[in-house]
This record gives C-alpha cells, sequence and structure tokens, in this order.
C-alpha cells in the first residue's frame, strides 16, 4: 500500500485507457456521486469505463445514474470510491477484493487494502477528493459531473447541516452553484421527497413511540411485520434511527428493528450529551461512540424492550 | 423614501448614538438573527441599542436573544430589519410605523415604508446584507455576531436547500464556519429538534392523511381539537404544510387548518410542475403562486373537503 497525493492519482489514471469504478455495497449519495463523476470525466478523456456496484443503485439516484453506458471489457484498472474496507465490496465483487489498484476514500477507518491510497480524512464527503481529482485530469466540472459532486457532498453533510461540513464543502459547493448544478431540484430529490412506503412507516413508528423515564428516553421499534404491512424496504428507513433522539428532553433515543428470524432486534442508540450511548450498549454486548452505538438483543418484543429499558436506567444520571 | 447602499447604510448608524431595532411579527431566524447581530455589533461601537418585536421570541431562538440587555432610552433611531411591510410591526410596535430612519432587507414585496431602504432582493436572507453593514461599520463578525447571521442564513435557506441559496451564501457561511460558529449545534437546534407537541401533531396528521386520485392528491387537516390535544402551538405547525407534497407521486399537497371560528379552514395548497396550485386556489377565491398558493373554505371538515376535492379534480391533468 502506498500512500499517494491527488496530482500521482491523476498521473496514474492518464495512464490507464480501461478503468473499473467500484461503489460500496448499499450505495449512497457519495459513492454514487464520487464514482459516476469520475466514470463521465474519464469517458470524456476518451478511456473506456465500467461502474460497478454489488447492489442495484437506488431509484432516488436514478438522475445520476441514468444515461451512463458501462464499457464493454474483460480486464481493467480497479478504482474504489468511499470504500473504507473492501469487505463493502460486498458478494458481487468478491474478485476485485485483492485487485483495488486504487482507492479515492475520506473514511479515517480506511483498511488500506489498495495498492494505492489517496485517502482525506477530513473531507466531508469522498466526492471532495474526486472533485481535486478531477481536475488535476484537467477535466471540467459542469453539467453530470457537478451535479453527481454536488448531491454526494449534500448527501454526506446532510445538506450541510451536520459537523463534518467545513468552510471548504462550503466554498466547493459555492463552485458548483456556479458552473450551473440545479441543487434545489437535486435536494427536493433527496431531502423533500418520501415514498409511500416510508410514510407508512412513519405513521406506525409515531403510533408505537413510547416515553420512558419522565421522557428522558423515547424509543421506536420497527416489526418485520411492520415493514411487511408498510411494503417499505430498508432503504426508506434511513434517518428513522435519529428521530427519538430529536425530541426535545429525550436523552436516550432508542430504534429497535426485528431482525428476520423473528428472534433478535438490531439496536441503534442515540444520546445527548447526557447520557453515553456506548456505556448503554456495552452493557447489551455492543459497543459504539458517546453519541450513537449499538447493539443485538434477542428475544420477542416485550423481552428485548425489558433488557433495553434496564441497560438505560443504569445509564441514565 | 430613498435607495441607499451599505456604506451609506454604515455611515446613518455611525451617526446615531441611540438605535431601535425592529423585528418583524412572528419573528423567525433571520429578522432575530439579523438583529441581534446588528444589535451587538452597535453595543460593541459604544451606541445605546433596543431591540423591539411585537410578539415574544421564539424558545427556539433563545440562544440568540439570551444575554443582550435592552438599554434604557426614550427616542431613537428606528432601523427595521427583515421587514417587508410596516403592517408587519405589529400591534404593539405601531407608535414606530411612520418613524422608520432605515430598513434593511431583501424582499422584493419591500413597500418601501423606510426613509432610508437598504434592499438587495437577490440576498437568500436580510442576514446577507446585514453581514456587509456590520463589516462597513468596522466591527468583527465573532461570537454571538457571526452565530446569530449563520443562524438566519440557514433559517431561510432550510439549510443551504432551497432555490434561493446563491454562491455568495454558501461563501458567507464558509466565512462564519471560519469565525468559529457551532454551526453543527445551531443546525441540531434549528432543524433536529421537535417538541413534544410537534412529535404529537405529527403522529396525529400521520393518521389522518388521505389519499385521493390514485395517490395523486395527499390531503392533511389540522382541526382545532386535535392542536388542543397535542398541547401544540401554531409555531410548531411550521414546515408541516409542504409534507403532503413530498410524499412520491403525488402532484397536489393540501393542507387544511381549521380556524379557532372552528367554522372555516385556511387551506395551503402545494403542487409539482404537473398541476398549478394558483388555480386551484382562485377556484376557491383564493391565489397565489404555481407551486404554492392558499385560499380559506368554509364549512365543517367534511363541507370543506368536497368544495377543496372538487377544485383539485378540475385542475388534475
Amino acid at each position: 500500500m502506498m500512500r499517494i497525493d491527488v496530482s500521482k492519482a491523476a498521473q496514474l489514471l492518464k495512464e490507464q485507457d480501461k478503468i473499473i469504478i467500484i461503489c460500496h455495497e448499499s450505495p449512497d449519495g457519495d459513492t454514487v456521486g464520487s464514482g459516476f463523476s469520475l466514470g463521465r470525466a474519464l469517458k470524456k478523456m476518451g478511456k473506456k469505463v465500467k461502474i460497478l456496484c454489488s447492489d442495484p443503485f437506488p431509484k432516488s439516484l436514478l438522475f445520476i445514474t441514468e444515461n451512463f453506458e458501462n464499457d464493454e471489457f474483460e480486464n481493467g484498472y480497479v478504482v474504489a470510491v468511499d470504500v473504507a474496507d473492501n469487505k463493502l465490496f460486498g458478494s458481487k465483487l468478491e474478485e476485485y477484493k485483492e485487485k483495488t489498484n486504487l482507492c479515492i476514500d475520506h473514511h479515517q477507518s480506511n483498511t488500506e487494502y489498495a495498492q494505492n491510497l489517496l485517502l482525506r480524512a477530513d473531507a466531508a464527503a469522498a466526492a471532495e477528493v474526486v472533485y481535486d481529482v478531477i481536475k488535476a485530469l484537467g477535466a471540467d466540472i459542469s453539467g453530470d459531473i457537478a451535479q453527481g459532486i454536488y448531491t454526494a457532498l449534500a448527501t454526506d453533510t446532510g445538506c450541510f447541516m451536520f459537523s463534518n461540513t467545513s468552510a471548504h464543502t462550503h466554498r466547493l459547493a459555492a463552485e458548483l452553484i456556479e458552473a450551473g448544478v440545479d441543487f434545489a431540484a437535486v435536494n427536493q430529490r433527496m431531502f423533500e421527497t418520501k415514498t409511500p412506503g416510508r410514510v407508512a412507516m412513519e405513521k406506525m413508528v409515531y403510533n408505537d413511540l413510547e416515553y420512558y423515564f419522565d421522557g428522558q428516553c423515547a424509543v421506536i421499534c420497527i416489526t418485520q411485520e411492520m415493514l411487511a404491512k408498510a411494503d417499505a424496504r430498508t432503504d426508506e428507513l434511513e434517518g428513522l434511527a435519529s428521530l427519538p433522539r430529536q425530541i426535545e428532553g429525550v436523552k436516550v433515543g432508542i430504534t429497535m428493528k426485528q431482525q428476520e428470524d423473528l428472534e433478535s432486534f438490531k439496536v441503534s442508540v442515540r444520546t445527548t450529551d447526557e447520557a453515553d450511548a456506548s456505556d448503554i450498549c456495552r452493557l447489551l454486548g455492543g459497543g459504539g461512540h458517546a453519541k450513537a452505538a449499538g447493539c443485538r438483543v434477542y428475544g420477542d418484543v416485550k423481552q428485548a424492550k425489558e433488557q433495553i429499558l434496564e441497560a438505560v436506567q443504569s445509564c441514565l444520571k
């Protein structure tokens, strides 16, 4: 593994004529926006490009993935974008796991699986790094390319809301807006569109929302029965886990998601400064960070809830 | 009325030693952030400052309004910020309506009621203009002053999501972040905190959500009974009107809000490009824009809904 900078990455890409770009499984706006913007830029330079992902690209990102034709070729130079660990290549791309020539990423936790690694851990999104690479390639950032980069930035920062946003992120957004990105349309698609399945889930979740310990703890429980009834896919649940903690006065927000075996729950815990999520999850055999942690709890809804609330109670100051 | 530029506005303020800043009624993040940042900057210059508003400042903006002491004085130089029309001074500030010396605003619709008007209609928030005025005053933008400006920008742009956001808005945000604003904390307060009353309202709204015309129209109805049951204030309903239109496939989103007389509803209509909100509202004696319009409908829930759906049906292509 060799750490490289932007100009070296651009140089390596210039030398290739067949390039395979890999997005991580359960693809999000950053891996897709980064992958397709890089891919389109390389195509403009006359290179043959394939973009691969173990999972289908989400319908919500169709505006980025449409009108892109994968070229036909066998072996190519393998570039992973926004992929912290080659485990995230997913089952369909096993064959590339040990063959990554270049990885462009922003995760501190990158496992350094690639031959060449361009890592900038202070970047809000991999797209911030990809943007610099595309510039270094001499391609101009406009049209679909600018739109993909903007979408990636907006996705990973919650539309510039989260603490990972930097002054640099905002200045990049300014340049992309000047390049003509219809950012309002992108944001409406990304942040202001709910599928009927999502709406049905939110309705059920609100109805089952429970408060404990004088409103210091809020719990939502997503059962397989609810998912079936709402006809909702897992990717339609994104962000629901943060809902309980958003309620004023709630110090510990719990989201329980029943697994398909019906015998266990994946539990995510979100807390304010007044409680430690990792302490709570450690008591239940899990772990994580002070404000966001997770664990798995076994039993039916009632049994699982009891175990969780016991752990919460012992950690509430 | 005289149109003036930033340096002239700064000069006028420098000449004063007693200044009264007026925020519009139903104060939002822009009028409050702009007013308090300007007020704090003027105080630092040794001037006596009072900030006035017909309505109490919302609890959600306490982090801006706290630790500011209004100075004691009788007559002062009257400055309105983000107030498009002196009607918006509200009942408690009638006395100042015809006495506005300076208005700093960004509304194209400004009624030019002030003696001197600094208007920049291309600004996403009045705070963009106030920022330039504070700079021209020679005060440095940091601490509370920077936080107030950031909060104002984030409020009026939906955290940089809406089409009124410009490249300039982003570059301003970059400078404010470099000035040390804890923007993530601001955004969590502004966008990721729900009061229990709001949560209770959302729950009821989801339960009553109705689809019509094969899911092309979604309707939510907020009754006085629901408001009482949820113990929710009107300012806790902000943004709810946009919910129905956010649902995938919905071309016309209707939000009905029962008035206190129990005999009429304020109706807001939000549409996609595939339907015209103003056409629908005109049929009901109201009006507005192509994508957002409003009207008042009389009768009980059932009667009101019938009238609205009839209008919607005749306007759906």
